[in-house]
C-alpha cells in the first residue's frame, strides 16, 4: 500500500501536536497549517542530501517564520538527517536540546539561518540568493547552480524590513528566490483584517516579482504553483492559502492555535479527524520509510556534483573559499607603507586604502553600502558594481536599506563562499541593529563599516551623531567592536576583523581627519585590544584611555601633565572584546591599580566605569549632539586638552 | 507689478544657497528642487498662521527629508513667524543657531517634528494624522479639522519603515494625510536605478492610497495634482517630478548638489539663471512682502476657530487637555487595593490593572500593540478599537509593525491631545529603537510598554530573551527607562512615567510572576529612581540592588546572608535616570561607600559598575539566552540564591 501526501503531512502534524504538548508551550498552528505546502516541497522539489548537510551546491532552505521551529525539526528528523533525533524533539525547547523554541543554525545542521525576528529570515535568505548568484558567476553552473526557498508568515510580509528585502530582490532579478507565504488571515492579535488592508501580491509584482497562488492544502495545486515559479526569471512569491492549525477540529483557522499547546482533547480530536492513530512521537513504519526515501532523492546529484567538482580541477580552491580561510599577506606591506609616509586622514579613509589591499588580496569579499558609497569609503577602484547583468561584481549599492543590507550580508556569510562588508553611518547602526544582534547570535562574519563615528561628523547635528551607538553595541554579544585612531590601527584592526571568521566585527571610523600616531608596525597591537601607545616618561600617575579620534586628544592630554611633572600614560584601546580575551597580568599592567585611570572617548561614559572604577574620570557626551562646526563642538563638550587637563589635575589632588 | 511665482520659489533656492554656502556644508540639492512644490503649498493650501505657530488646529508639515532644512526655514522666514531671523539662517548649522543641520522641533516652533533619519518623518506625520482624526471624533469638526503634509525624498520611500506607515495609514483610511515625493530619480549614489526598480505608485496603491503626479516645476499642474489630493477620500501619495538643485547650471540633475555647496561659481550661475541679483541673505521687498502676504492668509480661520472654541464652551477642556497635564488622583486607591489583596501577578499583567485605572481616569490616552495584545496586556476592557470606521477609538491594532508604531506614537504626542503608549516584547525595542531615540531627542511623551524582560519568558529562546537591551536603553539619552518588581511599583511607575511630560518612558515587565514584596503604599517611593525596600538587620555589609524580577532573588539572598549574621540591604532600583537626579546624599545613603555592593540583574553587567564601583559585584547575563523553562535557565545562567550567595561571602572575604 503507497503512503500518501496526507500521511507524510500528518505526521508533521502529530509530530508538532506532540512536541508542543510534552513542552507545554510552543506553536503548533504553522506548522499544521504549512504541513502540505513543506510536504510538497521537501519530497520533490528541495535539493539536499541528509548525508552531506553541508553540500555547497544544496538548495538552501528558510523558515522565516520561526516559531513554527517544529515544521523544520520535523522534516530534517523524517528525511534523515543525524539530527534531531526523536528523543531531541520529544525534549523540544528544554535546555541543551538542539530543538530551541526558534530554529538556531549553531545548534542543527540544516538550518540554514536563526529566525524567529520577523522578517529577517526573509531579507537574510536574499542574501543567500546573491551569494548564489555571485559564486555561480565565478564558478559557473557546474559547481554552483542552487535555489533558496523561504517559508514566511504574515509577520514576515508585514514588518518593514519586508519592503527592504523584496526591493532589493526584485531589482537584482533574483530568479532563483521562491518564497512560500503561509497566507492563512490570521496573526497573533487575530483576523489580519484587524491591521492590514494590502494587496500583497500587487506589492509585490510594483517590486519586480513573479507573484503564483495555490490552495496550500491541495498537493497538485502547491506542486503547479511551485513549477510556475521555478520557471519564472523573477523572483517568485506563492501565496499559499492555508488554514492555520489545519486538523485541529474546533480551533483551526483562529489564532488560538498560534502560540499555545492545543491541550489533550484537541490533540486527540485532531489526531482522530486526521486518521492518525500512532502513540505520540511515533511514526508507523511505512510512512517513516516514505518520509526516508524521500530523504535519499538528492544524493545522486551530490555525487554528481562531487564528481563534476573533482573533474574541474577547482575543488582544492573552491573548498578553501567554502571553508571561509583568510590570510593577512597583506597587512605587513600596507602598514610598511603607511609607516613611510605617514598622512592625516580621516580613518574612513584609511579603511578605504586598507580595502584596496584587502580586494585585491581576498576575491572572496563583496563590500556595499546603504546609499552613502563616497562618504563611507567602502568601494575599491577594481570592484565592479554587482547587478542582474553582472552577479560577478563585487559592490553592492544596496539603496537606502540599512537593515535589509545587513540581512542580506548575514545571509551572504551564512551562505559560504563569500566575505561581506558593507557601510552606513555610525548612528544608523541601530537602523540595522536587529540584523547585527542576529550577526553575532549566528556567529557570522559580517563586517559593518560604519563611519562618522561621533559629535566629529560635525554639522549635520544630534539626529546623525551617535552618542551611546558605541557602547551599546559594545553590550552585544559575541560583536567585537573596532574604533581604530589612525591608519596603522585601522588595517589592523580590518586584518582582525577579516580573521575571527566565527564572529562579526563592527568598525567605527571618523569622519574627519587624524594624524598618523603609530609608528611602529611589527605586530598587530591591535590583537590585544587595547595597548600602551605612549607610556609615561615622568613617573606615571595617570593612564589616559582613549579609542579612536579622542586618542590624538589623550596623547595632547598625556603632553600637557607631562610638562606639568605628572607621569601619564596614553592607552589605545580599539577594541574591548578583544581586551577582554587578555590574560589577567597583561590587562593588570595596561591599565595598573595604582594610577588615576582616566577614559576619553566622544560617547556616553557609562560603562567606562568597568576599566576607570569609580574613583577614576569619565569623560565623554552623556546628551545628544550639535549642529556646528566638529571643531566648536569638540570644545562645546569639554573634550579639549584645556578642559581635561583641570579635570585631571583636580581629580589627582582629591 | 506682481510678483511671480518663480520669485517667491527663487527666494528659497537663493536662501538655500546662501546659507549653504556661508556654513559651507549643507544640503542644497532638495530645497531648490521643492522650492515650487513648497511655494505652492505654502502660498496657497497649508493652513497655518505665523503669528499662532502652536495654534491647535493648524495644518501639520512634516519634512520628512530633514536634509533639505533650509526649505523649512526659508519658508518659516519668509512666511513672518517671528524665527528664524534672517540672522539666524546666516548662522544656519553653527552652535546654537536654532537653524540646525536637521530640523529640530525644540528650537524653532513650526518644525513639528525633528527629521533626518530617513522614513521617519513620514511614519512620524502618520501619527499626527491619527491624532487628528481621533481629536477630530471627540471634538467634531468644528475644533479639530486640518490636514498632515509631507514632503518626502527617495530615502524616505526606500526605508522599512514606509512600508509599515504607508499599511497603516492605508488602512486606517488617513484621507487628510498628503505626502508630496520630491520624485528627482537621484539618491547619493546617484541615479534611483542603481538601487531600485520598484513602481511607488503601484505600491502605494496596493496600501489603499489614491496617487496623484505632478510636474513639479509647474506651480498649476502642482496645484491641479495637491486639489486631486485634497478630493480624494483616502490618503495620497503626490508624485512632483522634478530636477534636484533644480537651477544649478552645471549641477543640477545630479547627486553633486546633494549634500554639499556648489561653490561660488555655481551659485553664480545659477543665480543668473534665476534671474536673481539680490545680494546674499537679502529678499528683495516686493518678494518679500508677497511671501509676508501669504503668510497673513490663516489669521482669520484661526481667529474664527478660536470664536467657535469660544462658543463651544469646551475651551477650558480642550486647552487643557493640548496642554497634556495630567493628575495622578487614580494611583493612590489603586494602591490602596493592591495592599489590601497581594498578588503573585506578572508586572505585565500588573500593568494591565494599572492601565484599567489609568484609562478610566485620563480619557486622553491611546493604547495599542504591535500584534501582541494578549501578550503585552495593553488593552483594557472598556478601550473600542481605533478604525477607519471609528476612530473615536482608543486602541490601535498597530500590526506586525514595530518600528511604525514607535514612529506614530511620536507623531500622536508631538500632535498634542493625545498620550499614546504601545506594546511589544523588550527584545523588539531593537525594531523601534530608531525612533525610541528620536523621542528622546524630540522631548515626546511616548509610553513603551515593553513585556517579556528577561530570560524569563523561557522558551521562546535566544532570539526572544533580551540581554543587552536594558542597559543599551540607559544610555538613550532623555529616556526613562522602568523596570519595576512587582504590582505596587509597576503602579507607581506608570504614574511616573504619565506625569514627566517632556520625556518618553519605556517599562519594562516581566512574563512570569512575581510576589508583591511591597507593602507600603504612603508615597510613591519609585520617583527616588532607588529605595531601600529592606534594612539590614545585622550590621550591614552588603547592599544589594536590583530591579524588576531579580528584586525577588535579592530578597531571598539577603535572607539567607542575615541568617548568618551578614547584614544586607536590599535596594529595589526601578529607574536609573531619576535616581541620577536624587541629591548626592541621598545616593549616598542608599548606596553607602564602606558596604559590599552587588547588583542583580538578568541582563547584561556592563555599566553596573557605576553603581558597585570596580570592587562590587555584578551579577547578570553577558551571553546569549537559551531556551528552556524560565526556572531551568535562571539556575543555569546562575541566578539563583543559591549561586549568589557563596560569590558574595566569597567577596566579602576577600
Amino acid at each position: 500500500m503507497t503512503v500518501t501526501h496526507d500521511q507524510l503531512a500528518n505526521a508533521i502534524r502529530a509530530l508538532a501536536m506532540d512536541a508542543v504538548e510534552a513542552a507545554n508551550s510552543g506553536h503548533p498552528g504553522m506548522p499544521m497549517g504549512m504541513a502540505d505546502v513543506a510536504t510538497v516541497l521537501f519530497t520533490r522539489y528541495l535539493r539536499f542530501d541528509p548525508k552531506a548537510p553541508d553540500w555547497a551546491d544544496r538548495d538552501r532552505f528558510v523558515l522565516s517564520a520561526g516559531h513554527g521551529s517544529m515544521l523544520i525539526y520535523a522534516l530534517l528528523n523524517l528525511t534523515g538527517h543525524q539530527r534531531p533525533t526523536m528523543d531531541d524533539i520529544r525534549r523540544f525547547r528544554q535546555l541543551h536540546s538542539p530543538c530551541a523554541g526558534h530554529p538556531e543554525n549553531f545548534e542543527l545542521p540544516g538550518v540554514e539561518t536563526t529566525t524567529g525576528p520577523l522578517g529577517q529570515g526573509l531579507a537574510t535568505a536574499v542574501g543567500m540568493a546573491m551569494a548564489e548568484r555571485h559564486l555561480n558567476a565565478v564558478y559557473g553552473d557546474r559547481l554552483v547552480d542552487h535555489r533558496t526557498w523561504v517559508i514566511a508568515g504574515d509577520g514576515c510580509l508585514m514588518e518593514g524590513i519586508n519592503h527592504e528585502a523584496v526591493g532589493l530582490a526584485g531589482h537584482l532579478g533574483l530568479g532563483r528566490l521562491i518564497v512560500l507565504w503561509d497566507d492563512n488571515r490570521i496573526t497573533i492579535d487575530g483576523a489580519t483584517d484587524l491591521s492590514t488592508s494590502e494587496d500583497v501580491a500587487a506589492r509585490y509584482r510594483a517590486s519586480g516579482w513573479h507573484v503564483a497562488a495555490c490552495d496550500g492544502h491541495d498537493p497538485a495545486d502547491i506542486a503547479r504553483a511551485i513549477e510556475d515559479a521555478m520557471a519564472d526569471p523573477r523572483p517568485s512569491l506563492v501565496a499559499c492559502r492555508t488554514v492555520i492549525g489545519k486538523g485541529a477540529p474546533s480551533k483551526q483557522g483562529t489564532s488560538a492555535t498560534h502560540g499555545s499547546p492545543l491541550g489533550a482533547s484537541e490533540v486527540a480530536g485532531a489526531k482522530a479527524a486526521l486518521g492518525w492513530t500512532a502513540a505520540p512521537f511515533e511514526i508507523p513504519a511505512d510512512i517513516a520509510a516514505a518520509w526516508a526515501e524521500a530523504g535519499m532523492r538528492g544524493a545522486a546529484a551530490r555525487a554528481d556534483w562531487e564528481a563534476r567538482l573533482a573533474e574541474s580541477g577547482e575543488a582544492a580552491g573552491f573548498y578553501a573559499r567554502m571553508a571561509g580561510q583568510v590570510g593577512d599577506d597583506w597587512l605587513k606591506p600596507h602598514v610598511a607603507g603607511l609607516l613611510a609616509s605617514p598622512q592625516k586622514i580621516a580613518t574612513r579613509k584609511a579603511s578605504e586604502i586598507a580595502l584596496e589591499a584587502i580586494n585585491a588580496a581576498l576575491p572572496q569579499t563583496i563590500g556595499g553600502s546603504a546609499d552613502l558609497t563616497g562618504s563611507n569609503n567602502t568601494r575599491t577602484k577594481a570592484l565592479k558594481p554587482f547587478t542582474r547583468d553582472d552577479y560577478a561584481g563585487r559592490y553592492v549599492y544596496y539603496g537606502i536599506r540599512e537593515f535589509g543590507m545587513a540581512a542580506a550580508m548575514n545571509g551572504m556569510a551564512l551562505h559560504g563562499g563569500v566575505i561581506p562588508y558593507g557601510g552606513t553611518f555610525l548612528v544608523f547602526s541601530d537602523y540595522c541593529r536587529p540584523a547585527i544582534r542576529l550577526s553575532a547570535l549566528q556567529r557570522t562574519r559580517v563586517v559593518y563599516v560604519m563611519t562618522h563615528d561621533s559629535i566629529g561628523l560635525g554639522e549635520d547635528g544630534p539626529t546623525h551623531q551617535p552618542v551611546e551607538h558605541l557602547m551599546s553595541l559594545r553590550l552585544i554579544p559575541g560583536l567585537d567592536v573596532y574604533r581604530p585612531c589612525d591608519a596603522v590601527e585601522t588595517a589592523e584592526c580590518w586584518a582582525l576583523a577579516l580573521s575571527r571568521a566565527d564572529r562579526p566585527a563592527l568598525i567605527a571610523l571618523s569622519r574627519q581627519n587624524l594624524p598618523q600616531l603609530r609608528s611602529d608596525g611589527d605586530e598587530n597591537r591591535c590583537a590585544r585590544g587595547a595597548y600602551r601607545l605612549r607610556a609615561a616618561a615622568a613617573p606615571r600617575r595617570v593612564v589616559l584611555i582613549a579609542t579612536g579620534s579622542e586618542v590624538e586628544i589623550a596623547a595632547a592630554v598625556a603632553e600637557r601633565l607631562e610638562a606639568e611633572g605628572i607621569g601619564a600614560d596614553v592607552v589605545s584601546m580599539p577594541c574591548w572584546e578583544l581586551f577582554a580575551e587578555q590574560p589577567a597580568e597583561y590587562r593588570a599592567d595596561i591599565l595598573p591599580a595604582d594610577a588615576l585611570k582616566v577614559s576619553i572617548e566622544a560617547g556616553s561614559t557609562l560603562g567606562w566605569q568597568i576599566h576607570t572604577g569609580q574613583d577614576g574620570l569619565s569623560i565623554g557626551i552623556d546628551s545628544f549632539g550639535a549642529s556646528a562646526p566638529a571643531g566648536d563642538l569638540f570644545t562645546h563638550f569639554g573634550l579639549t586638552p584645556d578642559h581635561i587637563v583641570p579635570r585631571v589635575r583636580a581629580a589627582l589632588s582629591q
